[in-house]
């Protein structure tokens, strides 16, 4: 199968907040990203790791909280970032089945940083999450090892590469290809210029659901994928999308009680606002709603987790007492609410943007956007 | 000053799924709604009922669950929720300083249709929820009486009132004239067709925000705004919001460093799907969704709450065992989430579309929606 | 019916760190409590207020957090302190349905110290627990008023009264008199000295459950009372009691399965050691073990709410930055958490140590522990 | 190093209510447990899985709900478990570093079971617990493997193993030899008779605050090992203990401020009394009772977690529709509160009273109570 190479259209941009240089989660200072991806005919699949600092987050723990949006999910170490209010591994993202593996070397990797760690020191809190990408990937093929965690590690970097690569390659969103997606937004607070970065793993979501930037691509692209299914053609990739299209084009009322999502996203929100691990809750729960406004409603199959940490300072693992920056007031959060909505709904629309498609396991494919809609910047014009 | 009456146009149809007969809450069966309207100068307040069935909540308990997705607010009754998974007194809503007299007056409804409360029987839980109309309404004036709710439980019925009424009469929302909004939503689920209906209470946002299913509206009247001060009139009502306009126009980051929100929404959801405790909390979560659709990223001083209940069944006071019938399997939740969703957000756009605008303590004043866009049906039409 | 005065035995102290020099939650520098006693034949309630610092909670709001450990209560204002992790006003205590009247009274009091809540500023949480004191207290007559709450506010001091005094005046605990009860622990944590101070409004239990320091003494009484009952004397005060008794004592299986606990208990517990909102949240929750060491299993119908409070820093109600001083780390918790469970289990020792008996509604009495047990002091040093 | 045999001396019978007729889960009909232990040199540990019934779990879900009394734990499954109230694997325990190779097995066997897992259907939820064995076992080795799950599944029977078995192997409670504990109590509620049965794993704990039955034992040994210090013995075994013990023995305000727990404790909770998810939740809570009356407040460093499932009835994979016997009123929980704090109570009890003494990493060994005190009827009898 060959897919369209699209010209390098811009996304829209979501809100009246500016990006930063990147558009990534790296334009928070010291935040590192890296990717495993493996790609190898029914695999498709990976590993992604984001690094809070250049540090080890261990000796130097991270101010983090998470919101459970929707607990479809199996990642681990939330219970301890809840109790805590801190990170102590870099944060990894795999697919459902990798989360073992990934947790083992996150152990591991913890252990040969600080030798005392299950000795003399407590243990160590490894924290993966992971979206079930098993309609692209072989996820019974347990494919990913302890080595793809460290092969991700090593390579992070401020560069930080989207779509379908790392833990997002065999990804699917909105029954298009979904994938790795980035964004971030900069705000002025109390004097103070802070910047918020977003970094998802969207494996979301039914096509007439998609909304990009208010505008219901989803239910033009369905219902043109209807049609084609009705003249007799296949253009949206797979029988299993048009038939959903077309069920759901064509019917109001059941319009969501075809197949199920089995999806879910992953929203890793970072800041260099110092803000405490309540504040940080507060500010990881306006993820969802960025997630709303691309269309989702939090499916019941669809684990969507979204985890904040704050960069402006770290809690050694042992001390007496905690030296924290003057505080952000509650009063002047609703800057960094805005910001973490929108840069969710910007990264989840990068996802759809930058991921290319991918065919895997038994012949199953997933059209990229781009590839899903030749005439995406018209189709976008004409609706806003 | 004088309103412009405009044109009964329909809002905006949310989604694809289809209203119930009513578009309001009490298109679920055996749900009822009463407000009782304060309108005298600087008080413009109220107090709404919604009764979950039209016998005594205390004798037959009402299955229930809450999201708190931003708990600036000053409900009571929601703690025992949580734990026991139901209501017992009908739900009420007021302004923010009418709680106590409202729950007040619950209490005294109880004991007087149970008079073995708080002696052989334990004690009642009143649920009251609120938003702080304090713009319009003078608030400080503790104007809310015990009689003010057994003068709106009295008058419900099947006839919902919307707009500026009830609890809703002092709210603003977008700072345009908010208030009570009503929306329902039918949904084939296994073989069954269920109703899901929204009541909402809403008191949140800032003009630039607002969207009206997928439109950037509150942009426009924004920016419009901001050319009419510039001009030296003043179309927006108020200063306040002129200049909230004005700032927010022009000024891409401090968007939303302006003064915050001090505002709110309670989203009552009802269904007659028979879901238990557990799945009522999720459903209410989808609340948020439509929420975030409107514009909302639930800001810092916002309260917002969604309580959904069920009309499937009830519990007894007083029984050993309680009789269930067939339960919705949570893989079968997705066209209810949907329903929610959208019911709320369809229920905030009739809030805004009911209000009539309302004048108050101080001069200050909120111009409907379509007082101040009286060109609102083209505007839409524009956009989409 | 008289009731003997007993000796002023000390009670036992509970655990292996020492009290405060006043034993009362005033130990911690700066807090304050003032009672409000109604006594007056049906009516035997109160109010009990609790102010955290000498100034106005609202310009220096106070960090705090809590735990529902059962959650079959009606108090109001814990939606707001679990959002934003401080508290506004002083806390209150009274019983259930004086809620709403203490609850006024707060907002009133804080409207004239701070004229723009409701208009320039937001609006203000009030912060009233409630056990139901039905069994001695005329409940039904809705006794509490918002001046009661004033008078419990005014007469605040370091000199804390405990027993059948303020709120506590009608409660029960474990089938004797309950009520107020106070106690303290200083512990060194990383070469610093700090205080944890705990008072409880203690009105939970039935008498075969009650266990002091280790000793089941409840099961003595409660045959003791058994015996008695067989014997032609009521001794234990009440047909109610002793029926109690004589179930409990007599059928093992059905211990627990006679009339259900319609007690409550409210444990605040102060602290100058500097902790966040989600420590002191830690912190609050080791009040379940010190309850559970008193017999406490948490009944079901019991409302069972710890809140805990900092008096290292406070939070200006306007501000951009919170400076805080060094905060203790997590990993030095221990020692505070160890004295928040001995100050709650020596709290309720000694609401039940000091509580006289009290006789009110339709001729209900309940027997102070002196007056059940003359013998109390031979009786614990037999079993210890 | 040879242990004193001691006499089979029986535990004390916790609470008023009858024990099961095997005193362990195994009571609750249905229920199994096989353990897997790996005692080689510095490996001391194991897996122990708590199969909830018979069949498959995927096909036949159970409804379960956690309470995580203290967070400090790295445990898999719960955030499902929280947000859909039932497991779908059988329940593992093991060590800290174990997890992630028992969550693998997990799924493997899993999708033995059902090969449309991650496939047609959605993915599985493993459900793995931990304590830290790093004191007598070599954690770092990372000894557990998938086999070892699989060996302990196939072994389950209605015998169960208490003691230094499983993953109990390596653990350790109040400075002696911990491990797997069992009990089981039998209430009449409502006219039924239903079982509530404990498996813990115990690991936590310092030695003077260890108290049985409500005697202080702990200090008692504490003292006696200080002594025997002082003289120049060393009988409790272990340098870091004795030192512990006298520190704890010697100074008061200090007693907790010794190097802090790195212990947990994981109390698993079945009954065949129907309950949905939400009164499960309640009724692990209770967990938290009867661990508070050994000498528990749930410190800092230990993962303190309880699950509580039903086997009344199971909820299919694939279903419309839940079918529900008659559910038990929240009203009659209280004596299976109680059942569930006396069990767990008692399965610690049980866990020092069977586990052997073991000598493991780097010559680490933790006498076992009877070895620890061989007078140990003595001492309890004179101080109850």
């Amino acid at each position: 199968m060959s897919f369209t190479e699209t010209a390098d259209e811009n996304a829209p941009h979501i809100g009246v907040l500016p990006s930063g240089p990147r558009g990534t989660i790296a334009d928070v200072e010291g935040v590192t990203v890296g990717h495993c991806t493996l790609d190898e005919d029914a695999v498709q699949t990976g590993v992604t790791v984001i690094r809070p600092h250049c540090g080890d987050p261990f000796a130097s723990k991270v101010p983090a909280a998470a919101s459970v949006i929707n607990g479809f999910g199996k990642s681990i170490g939330l219970v301890q970032v809840e109790e805590l209010g801190m990170l102590e591994t870099p944060i990894a993202l795999t697919n459902t089945f990798g989360v073992a593996a990934v947790a083992q070397a996150q152990i591991r990797a913890a252990i040969q940083g600080n030798p005392k760690i299950g000795r003399e020191w407590s243990t160590v809190n490894p924290l993966a999450f992971e979206c079930n990408d098993g309609y692209l990937n072989d996820i019974q093929a347990l494919a990913v090892s302890e080595r793809h965690y460290s092969d991700a590690y090593e390579t992070a970097s401020v560069d930080v590469a989207s779509g379908s690569v790392g833990a997002g390659r065999g990804m699917s969103c909105f029954d298009l290809k979904g994938g790795i997606g980035n964004a971030s937004r900069v705000v002025d607070v109390a004097g103070q210029t802070y910047t918020v970065g977003a970094l998802v793993l969207a494996n979301f979501g039914r096509l007439p659901m998609l909304t990009i930037d208010g505008t219901p691509l989803g239910r033009v692209l369905a219902e043109r994928a209807a049609k084609a299914v009705a003249a007799g053609a296949v253009t949206l990739a797979t029988s299993e999308s048009a038939e959903t299209s077309v069920n759901s084009a064509t019917s109001a009322t059941s319009a969501t009680s075809s197949k199920p999502e089995q999806g879910s996203i992953i929203m890793i929100v970072a800041t260099d606002a110092p803000l405490d691990a309540r504040q940080l809750k507060r500010l990881s729960l306006r993820a969802a709603a960025g997630l709303a406004r691309t269309g989702s409603v939090y499916g019941h199959g669809s684990g969507d987790i979204a985890l904040a940490f704050s960069t402006a300072y770290t809690v050694p693992h042992e001390s007496d007492f905690v030296a924290l920056p003057p505080m952000l007031a509650d009063t002047r959060l609703d800057a960094l609410f805005r910001a973490c909505a929108d840069s969710v709904e910007q990264a989840i629309v990068d996802a759809l943007w930058s991921a290319t498609s991918v065919t895997g396991r038994d012949g199953h494919s997933r059209l990229s956007l781009h590839d899903a809609a030749p005439d995406l910047a018209q189709l976008l014009k004409q609706s806003s």
